[in-house]
C-alpha cells in the first residue's frame, strides 16, 4: 500500500495542503477544531500512528523519560526537583537518561525510552556546530504521537513542539545594559560549545543588545566555543599577554563563570578592579565567592515544574495547540561589576 | 500449610539453626559454599521467595532504580555522573526517585520501584532520629531476593546488605588532627538533621578524635539537628551572642558548609581570623570562596561508580557474600583554618 501524504489527508478532508501542513506544523491561522480533524484523520490514514494505542509497550507506565544535557551540570539538582515536586503526587516515575553533550548517546537513549513504554519525554535537544541533532528523530516522534516537551533547549521552526525556555537574548541584553550603565563599552563575552541553542541565543542577544546600546562589538572579545570549559584558561591569558583585555566580561554558564573567577585569580587579573564579570545560573555559592558575583539567573526550578506540568497535560490531550513558555531571567546584583562611569 | 521457619531449613540440611541464621545474614563463620546451599534450601521451602523468577514484573527490565535522599543535594551530581557511567554501556536505565529525607516517600518510592519491575536498587536509607526507618522493609526485600546495595548509608548490624559508604568517623578525625595542629583545643561541630546515618557517624567519630587528640568536648560547642539548614543562622547567633564561640567549626555537609560562611558574614563574625572552618564535601566553588575553605573531600564519583558495578555483580549473582566497601575520605586543605600555635 502506498504511504499516505498530505494531499491524501487535504483530499479527504477537502481542504487544501497547506491548511493541512499548516495544521501539522502548528502554525498559526488554523483553528483548534480544524487542527485536531486534521491529525485525526492523518492517524485514520496512517500518515501519523497514534502511539498510546499501537506502538508503546504499555501506554499507562506512569513513567516519563528525561533526556539531560549532561547531569553533572548544577542545573539538574533544581530542575529535577521541579520536576518530581510535580510528578510525585501524581505517581509518575522518572526514568532519567544523560546525553553528555552528545547526539549519538541522545538518539540511543531516546530509543531506549521509547522501547521501556514512557508515556512522555522531556528533553533538551542536543545540537552540534555542524548543525547535526536528532531533529528528525524527534520530527518522526512527533508524528507517531509521543508526547515531548523540550525545556531549556528547542528547536527554531518547528512550531508544532512543546517548550520550556528561557528569553536568553533577553538575558544578555539585561546584562549589558548593567554594564553600560555601569560605564562600560568595552565588554566580552565568553561562550560555551558553539551550537547549543542556548549558548547560540545568547550571542545573538549581545549582537542585539550591543547595537541597541550603541556598543562597539570587537571581534577578538566574542570568544566562542570555549569547550571543555577548562579552555578558559588560554582565551583569558591570550587576552592578558596581548594586552587586549575588555573592561568587563560575560558569561553563558556556570561552568565557564567559575574558570573566569579561578583563572583570573591565577593570572592575576582583579575582579572587579580590572575585569568586571557578569556570571550566568545563579547558585547559592555566587553570594560567597570573593567577590559576590553579579549573575543572571534562570528559574531552573519553574522550567522543571512547568515543562512536566505542561508533558502531563500534552499526555492527557495531545491534540491541543502547542504550549510554548518563555520564562524571563533575572539579573541578581552584587559585586563583580565596578562603576567606571567619569 | 505451616510457614516455614529457620529450624525447617535446619532440619532438612542437617545443620544447627543458628549455622542457617548466621548463613541468611552473613554473618563469618559459614563457608561461601554453604551459605549458598542455605539460601538455595530457604527458597525451595519457601522460606526465602526467588522474586527474579516469582515477583518481579520484568526480570530482564534492564532498569535499576535509585533512591536519593535529597535530588536536590550537589552530592547528586557525581554520584548519577557515576552510576550513570557504569550503566550506560550496558544498556541499563535509570528509575529515578527521590526521597527527601522523608522515610514515608522513600517507602512510596521502594515499592513503586518494585511494582516497575527494576531489577535492582541503590539506596540510600533514610533513618529518622526517632529511629524510624524503613529497615523492615529493606529486609524482606532481601528476603525475596531483591538485588540492593546501600550508598553513602546503610544500617548497623544488618550485614547481609551490600554498601558502598565513606568513613565517615575518619573524615572528622582527619578534620580535627588538622585543627589540633594548628593549636585548636576549643572545637564546635555542626551537624544537621539527627538520626541520620552519615551524621550520627560524623558525631562518632568526633567523640572518638576528641578522645584520641585530647581535645576537651564541650557539650554547647555541639551543634544537632541544625534541619532545614537555615537553622545555622540562631546556632552561630547565639554562641557569638552569649561570647562563647569555639575557635574552629567543622561543618558536616555542603549546606551546612555554605549557611556558615554566608552567616559569619552577616553577623561579622571573621573566618579565619576569628574562627576556623572546614566544611564537609567539596564542590569546585570551595575554592573560590571567601576565603577558599578547606575541606573533608568525598570521593562521590566513585561511590556511583563502584556502587553501581556492585549492584550489577549482585543482579548476576544474589548467592556471593555481601560487598561491603568503605571509601576513605580526603581533607583538601585550602585557607579557612588560621594556625594559632603560640
Amino acid at each position: 500500500m502506498k504511504k499516505p501524504t498530505i494531499k491524501d489527508i487535504a483530499k479527504t478532508l477537502n481542504i487544501s495542503p497547506s491548511t493541512v501542513s499548516r495544521a501539522l506544523s502548528a502554525r498559526p491561522g488554523v483553528s483548534d477544531e480544524l487542527r485536531r480533524k486534521v491529525i485525526e484523520t492523518a492517524e485514520e490514514l496512517g500518515y501519523m500512528k497514534n502511539l498510546s494505542a499501537q506502538t508503546l509497550k504499555n501506554s499507562k507506565s506512569k513513567i516519563i523519560g528525561i533526556v539531560a544535557f549532561d547531569i553533572r551540570n548544577p542545573f539538574f539538582l533544581d530542575f529535577l526537583k521541579g520536576v518530581e515536586d510535580v510528578l510525585f503526587p501524581r505517581e509518575y516515575k522518572i526514568l532519567l537518561s544523560n546525553a553528555d553533550e552528545n547526539i549519538d548517546k541522545e538518539r540511543t537513549y531516546l530509543n531506549w525510552l521509547i522501547s521501556q513504554g514512557v508515556e512522555g519525554i522531556l528533553s533538551s535537544p542536543i545540537s552540534e556546530k555542524n548543525g547535526r541533532s536528532n531533529l528528525k528523530l524527534y520530527r518522526d516522534f512527533y508524528k507517531m504521537g509521543v508526547p515531548i516537551v523540550f525545556y531549556d533547549r528547542m528547536f527554531h521552526n518547528q512550531e508544532q513542539f512543546d517548550y520550556v525556555v528561557v528569553d536568553n537574548q533577553d538575558a544578555i541584553i539585561q546584562a549589558l545594559m548593567h554594564l553600560k550603565e555601569n560605564g562600560h563599552e568595552n565588554i566580552g563575552i565568553f561562550l560555551s560549545k558553539k551550537g547549543i541553542f542556548t549558548i547560540e541565543e545568547r550571542l545573538k542577544g549581545f549582537f542585539k543588545g550591543c547595537k541597541l546600546l550603541n556598543i562597539p562589538v570587537k571581534r577578538e572579545w566574542i570568544c566562542e566555543d570555549i569547550y571543555p570549559h577548562e579552555k578558559t584558561f588560554e582565551v583569558l591569558k591570550n587576552l592578558k599577554d596581548t594586552n587586549n583585555l575588555p573592561t568587563a566580561i560575560i558569561a553563558t554558564n556556570n561552568n565557564i563563570t567559575k574558570y573566569i573567577v579561578y583563572y583570573a585569580r591565577k593570572l592575576d587579573i582583579k575582579i572587579p578592579d580590572e575585569v568586571s564579570l557578569i556570571g550566568f545560573d545563579d547558585t547559592p555559592e555566587n553570594e560567597l565567592i570573593d567577590p559576590p558575583l553579579t549573575t543572571v539567573k534562570q528559574p531552573i526550578l519553574e522550567i522543571g515544574k512547568i515543562s512536566s506540568t505542561a508533558l502531563l497535560s500534552r499526555i492527557e490531550d495531545r491534540y491541543t495547540l502547542p504550549m510554548r513558555v518563555t520564562l524571563k531571567a533575572e539579573l541578581i546584583e552584587r559585586e563583580s561589576v565596578k562603576c567606571i562611569k567619569i
